[in-house]
């Protein structure tokens, strides 16, 4: 007896999230906040061939399109994915994800006497690019590098 | 322009978890511990058709068997899964997944002042299983009742 081959459908509309980094797909998919009760089909694959990258993740989500905060996010952790807005079973629109050399307000410093910690004022925080893979980022108020792990935690 | 189907090859060796409950396929991988690293093939698929339950999840992992602990954690979840477990292409066991009446040693009852609890001596967590859908467990200690969300949250 065989097991087959798992075939899913196009989506009518939604966004395919593709060429993410081996092993990210899930990490998007948090980010996303996708856990399978909204009731669209998602549809995630991870460590498959690829001619581009060898190996890569690939994530499908129907009924949805991205904000671009979550677009910012997603290029955090997968600056290489591209990401198709699906229309009617088409691409209407292609995204390309662009890491960012500095970022705003989308994570916040682990450093609790950093002053964007302070919370007597809002402050916005800024971080500078120091390395993408594995993830390094420098605090624009305290110099603090944040690691990958305390990045990621933080989505 | 058109996106394509996504086609995901037969896996060699490992396990394909059929017929799981809509958008329950993340709680499953998240029970198993799979966070795409380990460098396999897994694909999901979430909220897809079919014949028997309306709608369902497929979880596949490459080169990956389940121990009879994960598959009774499965259980509480997705009562009505099919296992596959493939080995060179074939299915070379099929289980299906019982609901238990009687959950032992997965779960903690979550009051604590339950004798099961007290930490003075090793305990071995017994419970009724109340409710299947939506999961209720009652304790065999303090007849507390859990409710699904206590129950998850323990995985």
């Amino acid at each position: 007896m065989s097991h087959g081959t798992l075939r899913v459908s196009k989506i009518k509309n939604g966004t395919v999230i593709d060429h993410i980094t081996k092993g990210r797909a899930l990490d998007v998919v948090k980010i996303l906040g996708i856990n399978g009760r909204s009731g669209g089909i998602v549809t995630i694959a991870m460590n498959v061939q690829s001619g581009r990258l060898g190996v890569k993740d690939i994530l499908k989500i129907e009924g949805r399109e991205l904000s671009s905060e979550e677009v910012d996010k997603i290029a955090l952790i997968t600056p290489h994915a591209t990401i198709n807005i699906i229309r009617n079973f088409k691409v209407a629109e292609k995204q390309t994800v662009k890491l960012p050399s500095i970022v705003q307000g989308i994570v916040k410093c682990i450093k609790p006497s950093c002053i964007s910690n302070s919370g007597n004022e809002p402050v916005k925080s800024i971080f500078y690019m120091e390395e993408a893979d594995p993830l390094r980022l420098r605090c624009h108020y305290c110099n603090n590098i944040m690691e990958e792990k305390d990045i990621f935690q933080q989505f």
